[in-house]
């Protein structure tokens, strides 16, 4: 019975795994799209985003399963309890590459994004890829060096996701109203993302060690 | 024993209850803030943000401890990883509220929202202002008629929502780029407070039905 009790937790973790994953998956086609107002690409990257919630879904009746029949305590259920968690963070993560294929889409044949601000994007677009593809590794390894990773990108977010919005301000910017409201919806869904990132890196952390503390302390 | 389970779970109800309470004095006084760009008001909103992820915390708390105590199951079960999962939807509602809040002083002392606009603005308010105090009597009384009530007005936020896209891109427009951003990313936190409301008359629906379906083909 405990041996089928280990391989359900198992199981559970590797259906996060799983849906880090697809996460992965998504953004990477959704930072194309966005940077080639590649439609088609677009379009997977929304159709893509049910297999993700069914995923989450499936680990979470799992968990409650786990919960129900199993009746875990101390360590097993603050990890089953935070699988809960987890799920609903990195199912966000679905839904914001999914918001920015969805921008490629409303304005094709339109670019998204003016020139001027490319390398921006393409900066936080590297730093949110680099987060998703640090949460599988986290999640299969339980290393906090990675989770620490996770969180020195998501500071690095935050100031370009800022500086976003000082170029959008600034005398020089081109861009008319509707552009800069793409522009800025399009910068906070990658902040939201590498917010979420951080929760499930936190969330993994506490796990680990016991303790929110000093991993809260080091957050931005 | 049992009676000392019930009792947990009712206090648990209430702690709900609770942050509901708490997220809609922080709306109401976020919406005042907007509209008379006080930052007094705003700061109080921020301030007060801190008092609900307090009070999600304990919830939280409490129910990992009954799920580890009381090891309850079947619908007992169902509600308190119910109310895991209604704690976060609560807590993103204070965050928005205090989103709205820091945008008020971010820009004092201009205001956030140019004339034209804020007839929608009020609109969108009043709705959000209902969905809350719908989602205290929802807590409470369990009515789905509560809950139906709650979808409605989260159609009328969707629309409303896409309306201010639709000006802020219009000829009419005056606002330049960094008003813009603005307008769309306090239009996004009123959208997404709905969005969070309707998860939460989700969850309660689900919890009192059994059943997603009927409550989910309804839902915009």
């Amino acid at each position: 019975m405990r041996k089928a009790f280990q391989e359900e937790l198992a199981t559970i973790n590797d259906e996060l795994i799983k849906i880090a994953e697809l996460v992965t998956a998504a953004l990477e086609q959704a930072v194309q799209a966005l940077e080639s107002s590649d439609t088609e690409l677009a379009q997977n990257v929304i159709a893509a985003d049910a297999k993700i919630d069914f995923v989450q879904h499936e680990v979470d009746e799992r968990s409650i399963d786990v919960l129900a029949l199993e009746g875990p305590v101390a360590s097993d259920l603050r990890f089953v309890v935070g699988t809960l968690r987890m799920s609903i963070s990195l199912e966000r993560m679905g839904d914001l590459a999914r918001h920015v294929a969805q921008l490629v889409r409303l304005r094709y044949p339109a670019d998204v994004l003016p020139e001027a601000i490319r390398p921006t994007f393409r900066e936080l677009a590297a730093l949110d890829l680099e987060i998703a593809k640090d949460l599988v590794e986290l999640l299969r390894s339980r290393d906090l060096t990675v989770a620490n990773r996770i969180l020195t990108a998501n500071t690095r977010v935050n100031e370009l996701h800022a500086s976003v919005f000082q170029q959008i301000a600034s005398e020089d910017w081109q861009g008319n109203a509707a552009t800069s409201v793409d522009v800025a919806l399009a910068s906070r869904y990658f902040e939201r993302f590498a917010d979420h990132g951080v929760s499930v890196a936190r969330k993994v952390s506490y796990l680990v060690s016991g303790d929110w503390e000093p991993f809260k302390a080091t957050a931005p």
